[in-house]
């Protein structure tokens, strides 16, 4: 098991970065507008991982929603699997709650799916499929 | 900069296994109790990085009174820095908001210490010293 990113819920990038690049000494490694999901995303470099900050388009969105309700923070784990396909079937006929019963596109193009925090103790668990020799 | 880890509460480290071992695979390191932080601690291997299961020892810890105020989930991101007494003076004179001014034991035997969120974007931060060659 990898850790692919850990999204976190921000106000402002701008602001947030003062912090990772300030205090962390990380250096940012791009900017994409995900209109999907209604966020701005900026990747963070942290070496095999990286951290992934998520800016609200506005507030009526579901990062929007998260800051409202729980203010900045943590806001959900990425694990890489090697087919995303398979997994979803197999968490679905485990009986898991997932938020995406299909993969879509991500962030960076790549393929995603959610799996509700009920079904995660919590945490809501992001899955990617691993990127294949040649890509990115 | 690295992750060393990602800490996430839960009610009980038995029934959180379940997810970890069966869904996404992974096993089960090490097990600790650390009656200073009021937790016991589960160590996954993630890559290069692991996942931090903890589990209070009673309501009356920490991570008790958080699983009672926010539930089980992320709980806090853990950073790997070279020379921790030399980042918590550099954090100092920056004026960021210390619960740890000093270096003191974690998991592992470590050296630890955490910084507030509100000097990290709403994040619990906590920071290890890098392990030094022949340790761990």
């Amino acid at each position: 098991m990898k850790i692919d990113h850990i999204g976190i819920a921000v106000k402002s990038i701008e602001d947030s970065l003062g912090f990772y690049e300030g205090v962390l000494g990380v250096e940012q490694a791009g900017r994409e507008v995900i209109e999907d999901q209604g966020v701005t995303v900026v990747l963070l470099p942290a070496d095999e991982s990286r951290i992934e900050l998520l800016e609200p388009l506005s507030e009526d969105t579901v990062v929007g929603k998260f800051i409202a309700r729980r203010g900045e923070g943590l806001h959900h784990v990425c694990y890489e699997v090697d087919d995303l396909t398979k997994k979803l079937d197999d968490l679905k006929s485990r009986g898991l709650r997932l938020l995406d019963g299909y993969p879509r596109r991500g962030a960076e193009g790549r393929l995603v799916a959610f799996v509700h925090p009920s079904s995660a103790g919590g945490v809501l668990v992001e899955l990617v499929e691993k990127r294949t020799e040649g890509e990115g």
